[in-house]
């Protein structure tokens, strides 16, 4: 078998853990072929790969970031795109393709699959809000990095005396504001999935300094939003050299909450740092797994599918199903937290 | 309500995490009572407790070990002990007891609510070998702290052109094996579930050396025993001391491998270190989900039965599912690592 | 003997070992009674203090922050201030006063010493900008969290072809931009003691790409400024809330560069998540020498002094000497990382 | 100029660095050439190496283990080695040499540079026991690693009412056992310095029994040995199959300690983990250093000298007295840490 392999949209640990299992089931055990296309999607357009053998993912296991490098190009934006995609995949010899990416990588695929190519994919994005699977690897290691990085930030908001507020990932779902928080003991949790009411938030941070306590933390999803009406907001503000980039939820809050509570509050904007890295056990675990399942299915020819994991099992999913909808928190582990607003 | 938890069976991150989850909420948001027996049954047999309110869980979220305390002490090993403890139940005036603990404990609490206490049970094990529960936390902890000394070893082992046979935690059952030599590319992996063929194991090592690699990483469960007349080994032997616990298969095997290899070969026991420390965000989330889930089960009247995770969601199972046999590592994952024997 | 030690200031990892190993040495072998004054000077100055025995340090050597709480209270910015603080230290009966904390901290240590009081100061700074010792304690766990935080982000900004920008801590010196920025190979390294030219830095980053490289990693502090003219640049600016806390030099600077070089250029802050939590091993020996040691002194009458380190030796030395200056980061040191600007 | 590197003993983190910042130093500063000798010396007597230019070390500064290779082999043991080392040089053109490695690496580095070979020698050991220099790069990962391990331990030693003795690495000089130890809070730390008397370890473990407390942890260095007479003993026992290696110092402790405790103790080794895996920031700069600093040296024309850490600054000092004597740990230190018998 020939199979093509690629890796699209943001950085997120455990990219090589899959290229690798990929290769290793597919050479190592079946005999396979393996090539990786370069940037993503680009690489197949562009016919720009690389042959993957054994040695060529030798130590990347634990390695962060790609291999094979990214980007954000797609297909079907580009007039012809599916057509020279598949003319491609027909002149290399391709019988399976696994691109590997979140969701706008994932709709490719989908599209790429009803237009006749053989897909495989894998799920992909440190957000956790592909549906269809129980966890997306990239996951665990954000929750993990944010974690520390709160376990940090607490005791020097405790000696600061002051309200810290912590944005973590989550442009549209509060996954890792949820496990971060959870993890770390934050005492605010603000997600995307539900718009805050300012007054609730001051109230729920005024009470722990009513009851003494001298310190808070919220965590904030960097695509939570106040409810309609509840306080001055600004959605991708642009600032005064027309970049939007610098007035994120965090900071705006820190400024309504130091004006409300009287405490010092100051922002902290995790970034980039979440995304990056040696992935933990757990994502190194998933995304060979991944690797593993992709490689089988395409040589059972499940086509149009991707891999997922339910329960324990890694089992296989229609693309379709994945890319319907977002996996968003639902409201029954808000309670678990106590802290969700 | 009025509810005593306890901690019972060896050390495991994420005690402190239920203990905290179920104080507050129990106390917070139910307005319960919690007291907290020390040493686990034996502080209900004792009658040694304190009274546990929201400071006394402040700042444990991320602790190793158990503000509790912990013991082996099993109450139907005792003459009496489930009458002693159901007059103590009775006279503190408890309506529900969270005992947190391992596969002994959880018989222990099958056993009392068999005799009509009001019991919830927590699984807890680093080993993950408890069924009726997709993980337990502490597992996540174990596989972090082995794969980051396997990530470790590996340069070493290569800078020495060695053959090292690392023996991580797993009596009964290899799933810390399993996912840390996943998680770190080991180039073998023994489990209990599989008793090993000496020949074979040579083989698989061997062939990386005739491949030219400099060096290989054995990951041994400490319960792997090899196939019956394999090879010699002694199981529990003894030293000239008496003493059973010097010689495990780590050693021997690095023995073996270095005669039939001609390599040299060294063991590395992790020991306890896996079982210590501060939680990983997974464990400390799944930790926080069981105590908060105890305490619900026990304001639903829902006694004899345990927290369990079931894919994403925390479900409530009965005792006696549980303590009927151990989770071993199914066979379907041992190909997904490729190198288990 | 009676000691009164206390915390002021900023949160810096190894406070904590500083009163632990003050409590453990005086206690325990010299049998002093310690008191620990509450939120820095201001304890001394309200008289607000607890006793510490040996039970009071249990546990604490690795844990972040201050059991004794801290605050930017100086006695001689109060009318009377130091005269009250003579007071209360005839009042108390003490021997010596212990106060740990950075350059203002020591300025007020030297003042009072001046006014008579027995004062054997400790040095704390995470910045590493106090003269008279080769380093402070808590300077390593911010190099080190600082270091980490490179790693993760160089794989994401090679993985989205990015200039990424990141603020270390540093207002007057370079030291953790220095440190960190080597560590982890950083390509172009900003300090304060050297106002950059905005030209040079474009060309240096440019440069890169021009030999194929798709990102660089800038690591600038906090308190780096351009060379007069070389770029519009506002310093302390407010935003529109009156704010000046969010409009730093690594915003400015990627805003800069990505016009300057054509490439997405990201800034990344990383805050206090540099000052808190647990220390490395290297702070937590350096925090318990220096603790030690000030006991010492205060049993020699050696008053008016200050712990430091020099070469593997602790020396004291006259707190006159350490409020001198700022110790900046030598010119030599600069020519060993080949990208300090 | 022509430079050959090559690293040789065990494994140390760190190695990599240096060979970096050998590499960038040389070849984009001063436009020379280096080569790479393969395997340590080896390389060189078998005139086995490869060029190294800065692609060939990029990505490898937080790298553990060595991209060179390593071995034990040292000239002088060989009969004409220094000979044909002379040749290889002159055949190869080397206007300078820089062995990276310990104490033995060091006096073959010394022997041939007596014998006219243009030699700058660059310190490396993780136990921080080479005279002439403050520290050594790997010293403090090492440090590190342990210190990790004991914190995770402590818990689980807590939980189970025991004590550990832990062994660290140390053949002849304690200085891991002492800055673990003390950054741990152990309650006892033996060194090969000071040969050890067991009823005064007895006593120092037991007081803290006595005196209330559940656990106890003791620090052994691996090369630490009981005062003649003051306990059976076995160095270098070997086991039934003639191995040497596998009955440590710890397991001896335990089992004596347990006997004259009454408490369980159990001995755990850390071993290996202590030599690999990435350094952490401080051996990073120093390494870096080292090597940038063994160019210049090479370029002054500065032979028979090694790198050494003097305070802050990086100096040149002869060969010859590094090689003189281990760097013992001074007695004033065992003084601070309290529990060094």
């Amino acid at each position: 078998m020939r199979i093509g392999v690629l890796t699209s949209g943001g950085d997120c640990p455990g990219l090589n853990a899959v290229i690798r299992s990929v290769v290793h089931r597919a050479v190592a055990d079946h005999g396979d072929e393996v090539i990786g296309f370069h940037d993503g999607w680009r690489g197949l357009l562009d016919c720009d790969y690389r042959p993957l053998d054994l040695d060529a993912v030798n130590g990347i296991l634990a390695r962060g970031g790609t291999i094979l490098g990214s980007s954000r190009v797609q297909p079907a934006h580009l007039r012809g795109g599916v057509e020279q995609a598949r003319g491609h995949v027909k002149d290399l010899g391709l019988d399976a393709i696994i691109p590997i990416g979140g969701e706008g990588t994932l709709k490719a695929a989908h599209l790429l699959s009803e237009a006749g190519l053989p897909i495989v994919g894998v799920p992909k994005t440190i957000d956790n809000d592909i549906a269809s699977t129980d966890v997306t690897f990239g996951f665990d290691t954000a929750v993990g990095v944010a974690t520390e990085a709160l376990d940090r930030l607490k005791t020097t908001a405790e000696s600061h005396q002051r309200v810290l507020i912590v944005e973590v990932m989550g442009r549209h779902t509060g996954w890792i504001a949820l496990h971060s928080g959870m993890a770390a003991g934050a005492h605010a949790i603000v997600v995307p999935e539900r718009p805050f009411d300012i007054d609730e938030l001051t109230e729920l941070v005024g009470k722990r300094f009513s009851a003494g306590k001298k310190f808070a933390i919220v965590v904030v999803a960097e695509g939570a939003k106040p409810r309609e009406g509840s306080m001055e907001f600004n959605v991708g503000k642009t600032d005064q050299y027309g970049h939007e980039r610098f007035a994120g939820v965090a900071s705006q809050l820190a400024i309504e909450l130091e004006e409300r509570l009287g405490k010092e509050a100051r922002p902290v904007i995790l970034g980039h740092v979440q995304r990056g890295g040696t992935p933990t056990a757990y994502d190194r675990v998933l995304a060979t797994r991944f690797g593993w399942h992709a490689v089988e299915a395409a040589h059972r020819g499940e086509f149009g599918m991707m891999t997922a994991l339910r329960g324990t099992n890694i089992e296989m999913v229609p693309l379709a199903s994945a890319v319907e909808e977002l996996k968003t928190v639902p409201a029954a582990r808000y309670g678990e937290a106590e802290c969700v607003l």
